[in-house]
């Protein structure tokens, strides 16, 4: 049969082809497609119920932070994306041109949103006049199109989801602690509900943001080594509102600009959970983001009872509050349990007559494989503790192995070596300038991934020139 | 004080303008503005909180009737949009169309979707190979493009947000039932949530959705009399699958053709509600609906022990299960009544000195401007009773005021006088003839609303021709 052969093909081995042991998983754990339309992908069910949990946790994270969400339209008008220089030099070349409205020409061209900077200076300028006004603190969940040349699943395509939050302060202070505030809410998101350790901190000038002061990120280390990053913080300054004229009334009348940030995190984080926790046998799943939790397959269902206690039991662990299916299904057990190890579900509970005569079950852990025979009685206060230990493992285990692959590096020999052989995140000093970045960029294939906020003085000089360093940087090669 | 005007202001009366008056409480309510981009709208913070609603409520609605969110493309290749005659028809003369990605010309130009029945062929041609792939119910949270030439906030801009669902069988009747499995929905969840009565009923061949075979509405009247359709569900036939080759092997492994389905809501309820609910101090939302159901509004704020009996009064709402808010700013008492009043919140709790000395509040019902003087204990649960019987009150005054604006006419002269003099729908016999329909529309200034589900016969001959007719037709003027 054509669907029993889709999961009994196994994935690629991760050790084999890293590249394609993803692509496999992505394909097979269902959770997005290609589509005719070039470059863009079609989000499957179980990859959009994952989305749907981000959202769900990080909009009540936003909520909480005293962010309002608004709708701005997706259209920008080629004026209006030209008036910050930076800004446009970063994006026109990559952006998708609407030139017909119907039938007719437009007078101005348009294109679809790369990222809404201008469109917000747009409507701050009209919104705010007086101090009264300030801050305001707006974020949007929306796609975004930027023409891609090479695309894949989830890392990088010409259409994505995210989210943008765009705020406007009366002081550069409160422009900059919103920018770390919101950084801080992606690296706990991220930590505590997508069990991926991250590393906090500021890009150089080169990696920022078109048209940013400053530019924050949170890097992660996926299980090849490579860095993804996971989420960006910027401060703007008053550069922006300088372009666009966003100048507010302030309590002794004085005419001032507004200082501006935004912050954004996309459907790629879909990617890091895949690339970080997956195993050969497919998606591995951390429990808080999981779109079902725990899987309860009945053993030879077409027994006398089975069906009904596995029902039960799948009711009593909803009631526990946890997320919980039945695969009712007439495939094999063999099959419904590779079937749910592909798709990642963190527990598994297998129920059988002998379980139901004796009072027992098996809980299976995706994770780790392990089994653990239990008592029928109290099963959904004891799969919603080891969801919780799951939770707790899988970060730790993530975090080890981003930890067992940062080197420091004080010479340029070990830099290149490093970098030639050891998969992972390179710590090294850095005098700060670009050519340094460039250098190595061209002779070691790395890119500078941030200068974290817990610096270090490994050593005095720059890692590349020689010269007098301040800077600790991480240094990688990225997605 | 410029902020100080903004309210003082009162909104045009709805009897002297209500176009007017429309405009006015969209702006003033805060709910959306307009932008730089032609013909596309800002949802602002206080509009933007009721779609959420509207999606966690419709969601949830969905996911009850094992509907599953996906997400595709925004951009449909001209050739796909092509496929189905009837529905390019329809479609290509309103949409925007992409011919650039950065620097390149495509070799395809795209549209950006003006609706996505195209793409979910296309994606479900891949999809689907066998009886075990169906059915698929999949909807989707997005916004989409038409060129409009004439727009006005909420309902009718060029771009919108909406959900779309889109499903495939395989059976006529199963695509039947849920087409109106789908309609059902809509119409409770406006009955019961936004206390809208509606009208379910099925669309004439002229007003139908292009391509579909059957379309079914849920029509509401506005307080002016004006209908407006709320929400359709359409039911494609094999017709998209034939133009698409969308087949499935049966168990009889014969192909055949699957039956499909899409179903749509839009931010222009959002309009409804202001038009049906909406008075001339503003805004008035149903509390199932309402982003902030109860406005405590502390009165002599600085005197001792008042902010925090008010404070502590919003807690305890909000422990009930309300969605409470204070207004703790310094503007004066009458002021935060107005702006509440504005923006439509369903109960406003004062609490001053004398109130607190006393153990008593004022619960102001915003509907109908009612003053109940209660004790402080046990308020939550009084608040709580009092937003059930707003909704049930405001629904029924809803349809008091529709239902004493359906009109019978049996006879062209008083179809004409009444579509002449009386704002509201006119229910007549149709023969069934377009000609019939155009007539009326050039004539009268009305067009068919729906063929009521809930059929009668109020006369033998067609209203317009004279025929005989067999279906009553609801007419009306519509936005």
């Amino acid at each position: 049969m054509a669907e029993e052969k889709k999961f009994v093909e196994q994935v690629t081995s991760m050790q084999t082809d890293f590249a394609q042991w993803y692509t496999d998983v992505v394909k097979k754990a269902d959770l997005c497609d290609y589509t005719s339309v070039k470059g863009c992908m079609v989000i499957k069910p179980a990859g959009y119920a994952i989305w749907e949990n981000i959202q769900k946790e990080l909009d009540a994270r936003f909520k909480k932070a005293g962010v309002q969400n608004v709708y701005l339209p997706m259209f920008i008008p080629e004026s209006l994306l030209q008036k910050e220089k930076d800004h446009v030099e970063g994006f026109a070349p990559e952006v998708a041109w609407v030139t017909h409205g119907g039938l007719e020409p437009l007078q101005e061209r348009m294109c679809v949103r790369p990222t809404s900077e201008t469109l917000f200076c747009d409507f701050y300028k009209n919104e705010i006049q007086s101090y009264r006004d300030l801050p305001k603190v707006y974020n949007q969940w929306c796609s975004v199109v930027r023409w891609e040349k090479t695309t894949r699943p989830f890392l990088r395509s010409r259409e994505f989801l995210w989210q943008e939050g765009h705020t406007a302060h009366a002081t550069f202070e409160e422009a900059e602690e919103r920018t770390l505030q919101m950084l801080d809410i992606y690296a706990t998101f991220c930590e505590e509900v997508l069990a991926i350790p991250v590393i906090r901190g500021r890009k150089t000038d080169k990696e920022k943001f078109a048209g940013a002061e400053a530019t924050y990120t949170i890097e992660a280390m996926m299980h090849d080594g490579k860095a993804l990053q996971s989420g960006t913080s910027h401060n703007f300054g008053d550069g922006f509102a300088k372009a666009f004229g966003i100048q507010y009334a302030d309590k002794d009348n004085q005419l001032k600009y507004v200082y501006q940030t935004s912050w954004g995190m996309t459907t790629r984080l879909i990617g890091a959970i895949i690339m970080v926790h997956g195993d050969d046998r497919g998606l591995v799943l951390p429990p808080r983001i999981s779109p079902v939790q725990v899987m309860v397959v009945p053993i030879q269902q077409r027994k006398e009872g089975v069906l009904e206690n596995a029902r039960a039991l799948k009711d009593a662990l909803e009631a526990a509050g946890l997320r919980a299916a039945i695969d009712e299904t007439d495939k094999s057990p063999g099959w419904k349990f590779s079937e749910q190890e592909m798709r990642g579900i963190p527990i598994r509970i297998e129920m059988g007559p002998r379980d139901i005569a004796a009072g027992t079950a098996v809980m299976v852990r995706r994770d780790t494989g392990e089994k653990i025979q239990v008592s029928a009685e109290g099963l959904p206060e004891r799969a919603a503790a080891l969801l919780d230990q799951i939770q707790q493992e899988m970060f730790e285990r993530a975090k080890a192995h981003r930890d067992a692959h940062v080197y420091d590096a004080v010479t340029p020999e070990e830099f290149a070596r490093l970098a030639d052989e050891k998969p992972g995140f390179i710590r090294a000093m850095w005098c700060g300038s670009q050519e340094c970045e460039d250098s190595l960029k061209e002779n070691c294939g790395v890119t500078s991934r941030c200068m974290p906020f817990e610096q270090e003085k490994i050593s005095d000089t720059c890692i590349c020139c020689g010269k007098p360093a301040e800077k600790l940087v991480y240094w990688g090669k990225a997605y």
